[in-house]
């Protein structure tokens, strides 16, 4: 019985989704696949082959291909999706959303023709719509279809304390429930430092000044990149959770997972503690909430509700 | 004896300065500063920002920091130059030489005012002059200032020939010379898949054709792209550099290096067989050539004085 | 100013002293100079051939000496103590510590003689009070004589941990303070899986039978292994307790430091919570504790004084 | 469909056997099993017990369970049969091969019975004749049934010739061809430095003596430690090979292969260039040799068959 490598699709070949892939490889988590579409499909073919030239320099080994065409992901063990649009000056929430979401139907339809076992991972905006809409569209079972925000946001939060603490990255830990950005719900009496409850570390303000900062941490970047929006962190995420997928590993990670009756909710897909393996989505954690928390992860759940309103 | 973390510049954060710039993280080869212009200071610390916060998801401890501000670079043990502009349609060749040769001057004397020590990798284009420009304007020792196009030459021929032999690229082997791209000497010779030399594995015709398509290696990833160059590859092969001498190394890398006499050649920067340790260029290894290899490489240095004639 | 690569002393070339050379050499964390006494001279110079042996094949660049030659650890940056005998059959307590003290008082001269300026981390048994030995022979300043113990207390706790909730082990981190083995006082509530702490997700039954077998966990090993005591784990954890330093990474780390009112305790070693940087112990961490564990630490701060005591 | 970890067996638990798990389970290529027989059932597990306690420190993922039951190996992905006496002293040759021959037989038989599809590696003494017994007592394919000998043999050419030139052993690659030992056939034209054939680097003298030293290799270190043998780089070289398998590399290999026909010979295990993958030896590269070096291989392959030949 020969072995064979793992094939990981990465649907979008932006900054995302070529970063994502880079990270992957160096990872050796599988062979890559990058797939933008047909008028884009020079840049991804240049990108890959760009990625590829630097593997014998950084001592990976995985074939990265560039292509337009669907066929070239079959059998992929794994499918990321970074693509859609960014919305433009001039257009309103519900362009974007009904624009990606059209997207997402197409990308998920293509992915699961020639995958039809595979697991996918959501990237792309309003993640915790677009999530749903892959799920719907793929016809994949629900804990196969996972969307990312949670990891991001972490990793941000993380980032803040461990400057503000001027401790090791390693040893801080965050915990966010919800959805991404201004209706994350972060639980600080869950985030550490070397184990110990932030609170004890850092005064209230200072915490509320960082959590502000993470809600606004996808912001923050586009604000100084000045025409974009981040890309490593958002990669990096990704990444986690693929290899948490195929190294079968069971982390506990923050995850768009869909509900039913978990929380309370129901037909939805929103940001909450999951245990992420083999099988996708192994467990989802429910935690007991402060009267707070819920009341923040209601309205993040509102506003997800609200998105998924506008998809025709 | 408290120990300090290294400290490595990397001035441009155009994509192959970012890119470096990860990948020195990822690898936990010191702190990084990232460096750019005034007008470029925002998306400057917005890519490093982005990059920190891939940190904690990614496991790694560094300090990245995006700036403007060559005080920021102070006691760096590295510094990296991928600052410059790249040839815009109907500009000369000329033009482009003076141009980057004027930006090489405030840079190299920039960095040597903050790190009167430091070691020097450049990358920017046309690389043999500006490497000879950043040698001449820092005063540094000549050891201390190393060029790379070949690194990055040989990735893509491995490359090729591991694709084009179904192997691992962690078996192949190749050598060059000389300038970068058109000018390149390959030593066809020297360069082996498992250690069995490629002319008795690849036929010839197969062989000239991927020598031809390293050579326009760059030029393969910028017609791809169609707006902009590789940056991938060429940031990994910084990194390998850079590795090789912030952990002393010793390692045996083709690198543009500052010729008295070697070769037959003198005051000249060209791509030549090196060690590479913490004390930049430990040596220079000279090889018997054939008339033909010779011949190539005189061209080679050819090109390269022209250039360097254009010099003001 | 050439870049020199770190230098890593290792004293006592058995199991865990080896197994820690291949460790940080595998981490291309420096040099390593692994060292024992004349009569092991040889089997020492073994390991360290067969270990430089497997360099080429597992990619790592670190020159690895055997010696029985002090002279060679001249300049250490960091020295790592294993040496020690294990207690014998027959063999009083007392006895232990009086023939490992004096190897200890041998070994902290021999040191500093040649690196006055070094970190020391300490492993040798009883380690707390052979930690307080080194100290006080090699007159190095207290942040730069570290001993281990709470590192590998606690990575056996989140072994147990992870295995109790089938969950990775990168999610699960756990918290000790005070001796080694039978006096850990495990802190709990500050111990988490994915952030949750553990009360929410473990049975107070089950939590207690871990921390018990985490208590007796080296003691489990030498029952299994029949003849002789763990290394693999030892041996990570001053890997980690090293890379923390040489890396000047501020981890939080438990690691038994030298006290002067911290706790309420003085002049006395004893596992507390740390940040380990560049210079050794960079901050001693106090927590509030309640009545339980003040008592508990209360106890294993007096069998570390009556282990003090039997030093002559 | 869930992904499933690789389950990877290791037969001998001994200092060859318990290294190699380590390694694996370090490069996270899968679940480790490590098993010996019952009356070392206890060692077994507490040196399991003592890697799986390393991995929160280290940072791996993979459960690592020692065992004496070969039920536990059912469905393995690949097997690593370490098992074997070693000579003891007044022992014949012709004892020593029966003795390990009868050990390989239970072990093959005990292999494919649980796991009748997979690949195995062998290491035990005399490796050629032991490789041999395994693939015909197993019935598995002759791709699936390797040897391991050069990849040792190598690793230790480089580590002399790195010293010799003080040079990276990242930069040095050798070549062998036949048995282990003795009975090695070095290909020193094949073998370089930075690509420089060592011809050109190193006098004949010195590299008379390198490989001399090389065929003595593991006897050098039996003869410094007094008291066992080498297993630091024999468990890398069997890690490399395991990684080609189960990462589908496709990597240029010197193994033990069944030859049919391949140099002249049949029916017989030779050390020979191969290309390891997912399928196992997926290519054996024949090579021109010189008369010296046929020669030196028919002795080498003589050598062999007389072991074959004891074998009742």
């Amino acid at each position: 019985m020969a072995i064979r490598r793992n094939r990981i699709s990465v649907i979008g070949s932006g900054f995302t989704g070529a970063t994502t892939a880079l990270m992957l490889a160096q990872k050796e988590l599988g062979d890559i696949v990058l797939v933008d579409i047909p008028n884009m499909e020079d840049p991804t073919k240049g990108k890959a082959l760009d990625m590829a030239e630097a593997a014998p320099v950084q001592g990976f080994d995985a074939n990265i291909k560039g292509t337009a065409n669907y066929e070239d992901t079959k059998d992929s063990d794994l499918v990321i999706i970074t693509a859609g649009i960014a919305r433009k000056p001039g257009m309103s929430r519900d362009d974007l959303v009904n624009t990606n979401a059209k997207i997402m139907k197409t990308v998920a339809k293509d992915i699961v023709k020639y995958s039809p076992e595979t697991t996918i991972i959501v990237l792309s905006n309003p993640v915790d719509a677009m999530t749903y809409t892959a799920f719907k569209e793929s016809g994949l079972p629900k804990e196969r279809v996972i969307g990312q925000s949670g990891v991001l946001d972490t990793a941000r939060f993380c980032t803040f304390v461990a400057e503000e603490l001027n401790l090791s990255v390693k040893d801080i830990t965050g915990f966010v429930l919800g959805g991404h950005g201004d209706d994350m719900v972060p639980l600080i009496r869950y985030s550490y430092a070397g184990g110990i409850p932030l609170e004890k570390l850092i005064s209230k303000d200072r915490l509320d000044a960082i959590v502000e900062r993470t809600r606004k941490g996808g912001g923050e970047i586009v604000g100084l990149l000045g025409n974009g929006s981040a890309y490593y962190a958002p990669a990096a995420s990704l990444t986690a959770m693929a290899e948490a997928i195929l190294k079968d590993q069971r982390r506990v990670l923050p995850s768009i997972a869909y509900l039913e009756g978990e929380y309370g909710y129901s037909d939805i897909y929103l940001g909450v503690p999951t245990v992420i393996g083999g099988k996708g989505i192994e467990e989802i954690i429910e935690l007991d909430l402060t009267k707070e928390e819920k009341a923040a992860l209601d309205k993040s759940a509102d506003s997800v509700k609200k998105v998924l309103d506008i998809l025709e």
